[in-house]
């Protein structure tokens, strides 16, 4: 399999044609990324991270079966993938309150809710989303309402499986986004799954927990690199 | 029945407890509203006609066993309904692009949807009520994820009924606002169906209808009375 021209030079990774037209490649960067109105500077090693963590866990949900684009890691923080037509929406799903949400209810950062909200964003060319609900994506035919009805089950059954792997390294899975797109008709996860797209805190800090420190959102990101990458890494 | 103390003095209407716990009365008010981001002036005699509409259409919509929470007409532009307990979400059922939707996704205003959008919005105490879905619904406790399935499949049936109606009378039904709420457990529709619940146009007057002409929402709103009462009331 050839590496061939860019198709698309996004703010956080590059995806490159292969030879193969089911095939591309995915190259990750270490940009700034902007989750949930929060800004996630560029940091020196940040692809290196994502890339291994979209991999592993890309896989992992594989194990799991949730089809995912994911094939195989390359080098240069990369990995191939299934050639997606993607769904123009950006999933949310929040189990406890934090940015936007805590904005636009007024609700505490930090509280946990009942039941996870998930929420569908129109992924347009500005830098705000839209909020919009199954009936907008069918009626702007983004989606069929099966579609949506398999990628509402899908979402919550990752959410369950990503939570299940943090708590186990004493880490709290806030929220998270997720894209979806279809190759050859079948839906599957895209996009990447990394520090880029969740928001992480630490367990033991309840209450006063540093919400920044594996978000890489602040200040003590680059020095929480390693532990990030022990504590994701190291047992499992 | 007596009509008791003053509950609610709401935008529009007021309502009256009565010596039945299970009835209430709701009195019309000739006043200003707000529709989807439009003002919607007091005018004289709007109380009359919106009492009318509301008391009619809820029962017509009785007819076509969609549960509402009207009883009866009463004087002075009024109605005796159940007792209810209110969700506290404002539906707005959309067949054209219009007002804030226009906005939102820059569509042009008018076009025709191919599926009817349902939205909901969470009612607090602002005036501007905040985008949710029904993921926000059931988690911040509104209403039962099975409430809200009932509540999608009587609104979608509302809508057939009521764009046949105007249909008829040569009216598009553009979009609407409903209310729900639960009396002794039952779900119906509570508020009101009126001039200042949805936006109506002139069918004739494709690509350039006076739009405000029967949304009471512009100036000729007033001299437009009689010409809304005739062509609303006279058949059917």
């Amino acid at each position: 399999m050839k590496k061939k021209s860019l198709l698309e030079d996004g703010p956080t990774k590059k995806i490159f044609e292969t030879d193969d037209p089911d095939l591309q490649i995915v190259e990750f960067k270490d940009a700034e990324a902007i989750y949930d109105d929060e800004h996630i500077n560029a940091v020196k090693g940040k692809a290196d991270v994502n890339s291994q963590l979209s991999s592993q866990l890309l896989e992992y949900l594989q194990g799991f079966h949730v089809p995912t684009y994911f094939v195989r890691t390359e080098p240069k923080h990369s990995m191939v993938v299934r050639t997606l037509d993607i769904i123009p929406i950006q999933l949310m799903m929040r189990n406890c309150a934090a940015g936007t949400l805590c904005k636009r209810f007024g609700l505490n950062e930090g509280k946990v809710l009942d039941i996870p909200i998930l929420e569908y964003y129109l992924k347009n060319n500005t830098d705000e989303y839209q909020l919009i609900n199954s009936s907008h994506a069918v009626s702007f035919s983004l989606a069929t309402a099966d579609e949506l009805r398999t990628i509402d089950r899908l979402a919550s059954k990752i959410n369950a499986v990503l939570k299940s792997f943090f708590e186990r390294r004493d880490i709290k899975l806030v929220d998270f986004k997720l894209e979806f797109g279809r190759h050859k008709g079948k839906l599957m996860v895209g996009g990447e799954i990394s520090l880029d797209t969740f928001r992480l805190w630490d367990i033991s800090d309840e209450g006063y927990f540093d919400k920044k420190k594996f978000s890489l959102a602040g200040d003590r990101a680059e020095p929480g690199f390693e532990e990030i990458k022990n504590r994701l890494f190291s047992t499992d």
